[in-house]
């Protein structure tokens, strides 16, 4: 996000307020939109999960929502029937203050796992982010669903839908794609747009799944990941209700550059991490050997370690790759670091291209290029360095 | 490997010197034994091997073997003809030097990839090791195969089969259970019992099972893995042909107590490791589901982190289960760190127990272990914990 451009939709206020579950830092975020807004949902698939993300899967399910309400410092889960009631609690609270259903109201937590919520301080802070609410308050929100994230991650853009203009904006945030430590991946994308609730749904599913489903930092996946894609109205374009109506593929087109953009400050910003890695494998044979290549590679620890030390290392990206028993033929395999072809024809590429290509490494985003030259699939994956600071942040970590 | 014991296998004799690969350090081995002993290897499943791996085995099928010749420094893989040509080199200098049949010889290189060997330097070797040859030469013969290892990793046990006694010893090498930068996991398993080749396949791929593929560094895999089982018959026991025959049983018992030393000894020796850390799943579902658990939790960078901070965080450990898609209820759950209960019926067990197992998390040698409360299948895990030194080794090594 850039200098003071604090991105606004019409339609929707938001609030990042703190309530007293972080010590000082703003922990409780609330999202409202004027009417009933078209809604989707994408969430984690891990098997343990949080209560809120059950309650939100479960009301998302009607199409229709009027806030959401996220609070940073506890993620309610493994709680039994307590994290069930205390999640239930947060919605009735804003559906009161707000003045509407209370299953219109959805939920996310995110924070230490097996801990209850302060539910004390959430009463108080809930009125307060109401009283809070405004049009310019998406940056605050921001940073209020924050954990170990060092940047908030904010993204818009606009387009003309026939002869309106339609905002598409997004909050984020990640730092470990993983949770019990303060770091599950939430996203909440608004848009003035009016859409069907099952068009968001395709919509959602298609570009998360080229986005955050395309992020990983160290492999793992949280209990409470969340994405929301919320719909008002409020532009007064036409109706979205199919994908091949006009003007639906410029508006896939915006969501999916708002998601890509946070999913990109995701890895950027992943824990410890000193840069931003791209990993793209071409040339597979399969859609699926393209991908298990794609995220062996951002999720070896070797390369990774790599990656951090500026070492143009393609023996760490083959040996990753053909232990996952991709088919594998080093004649035909091509690889380039930051640009430089460092492996071609089953041989280095030579000590002069290893020189070159540990300069461009130095760079704060690193492409990690991987052609397996055996056919035509292909599968994109962004991630980060593995660094001491890694270590640190989750070695000293004591909750 | 305590004190001065050197352990013989009678009918053995093995060597380890230095040819000028590495730096000053020993970096050839060589084994040798009097006559054509059975054989049986098992090798990495990467689609990536080097030459020596691809050798090897065809020449192991044969079921006999009179020689091992081991380099490290330089693993000859990713080398196309030149590599194959270089590896069939080596072994026939051996072959030469002892007057046997070259097909007898059995060759593996550990080290980095994509670099030619030094075929000088290995062709004065090759006559210095046989010439070293000695009964009690195979701590020696240890120490040449290490690259990152901190120590040589030796184990013997010895066993009566009818009236006479049989020994088997066994030399390992690893450190990251991977190759590019010389960490592969080779190892030597002799034997002076008498066995049909058949029947040692089987008792090999069975021991490797459940020892040296149940360690796992950093979840990588290398190119140039190799285990080899030979058996050369001088104590004069029955020979060995079947699993149901007298002594099968405690022979095959052996051959796992030196493996599984030796893959612990691996494990406790990983790169940066500063524990060894046992996962025990049990109560899963299906053997699947115990072994993805295992290995899930045994690979996670945050249960490694969190081990090696000394942190009883229990939270991580269902997190990367839940991630793997493993059905998992938390009310049926149990977790417990150092032998102290830290989760159970869907909740933490208190901040005592967690206090108690963070000094239990103190000991260089830690258990995790995980009760999935849902069956009868389990798996067992070695590993290491994620430390800054990891980090180090492999962001600062050049090759």
């Amino acid at each position: 996000m850039k200098g003071n451009e604090v991105p606004r939709v019409p339609g929707f206020s938001a609030a990042g307020v703190h309530c007293g579950i972080k010590d000082g830092a703003p922990d409780l975020a609330l999202i409202a939109s004027r009417g009933p807004a078209a809604a989707a949902g994408v969430f984690t698939r891990s098997t343990l999960v949080g209560a809120p993300v059950e309650l939100s899967r479960e009301r998302v399910a009607s199409g229709r929502a009027r806030a959401v309400v996220i609070n940073s410092g506890v993620a309610n889960v493994a709680m039994g029937d307590r994290g069930r009631r205390d999640a239930l609690k947060m919605t009735e609270w804003v559906a009161r203050a707000l003045g509407c259903p209370v299953d219109q109201v959805l939920v996310a937590s995110t924070g230490v796992i097996g801990e209850p919520l302060p539910m004390g301080a959430l009463s108080r802070g809930i009125p307060d982010a109401v009283d809070a609410l405004s049009d310019r308050g998406l940056a605050d929100a921001a940073e209020a669903i924050q954990t170990t994230d060092t940047f908030t991650k904010i993204a818009t853009h606009r387009i003309r839908l026939g002869r309106r203009f339609v905002t598409v904006a997004g909050i984020a945030k990640g730092s470990g794609m993983i949770e019990p430590d303060m770091a599950t991946m939430l996203s909440f994308l608004l848009t003035d747009a009016s859409a069907s609730p099952g068009y968001l749904r395709g919509v959602l599913r298609r570009v998360v799944d080229r986005t955050f489903n395309r992020v990983s930092v160290d492999g793992e996946g949280s209990t409470s990941d969340t994405a929301l894609l919320l719909a008002g109205g409020e532009a007064e374009a036409s109706r979205l209700t199919s994908r091949r109506q006009p003007g639906a593929e410029a508006f896939e087109e915006a969501v999916g550059i708002v998601a890509e953009s946070l999913a990109r400050d995701l890895a950027r910003d992943g824990e410890g991490a000193t840069k931003l890695v791209t990993v793209d494998v071409t040339g597979a044979h399969s859609s699926r050997d393209a991908n298990t290549a794609a995220r062996r590679i951002a999720n070896s620890m070797l390369v990774k370690t790599a990656v951090f030390g500026g070492d143009p290392n393609w023996g760490r990206i083959l040996q990753t790759v053909g232990a996952g028993r991709i088919a594998l033929d080093p004649t035909r395999v091509q690889v380039r670091l930051g640009g430089i072809t460092v492996f071609r024809r089953g041989a280095s590429a030579g000590p002069a291209a290893r020189r070159k290509a540990a300069v461009r490494l130095q760079a704060d985003s690193v492409r990690i290029e991987l052609d397996l030259g055996s056919g035509r699939h292909r599968a994109r994956i962004w991630t980060c360095d593995l660094s001491y600071e890694y270590v640190r942040i989750n070695a000293e970590y004591t909750t």
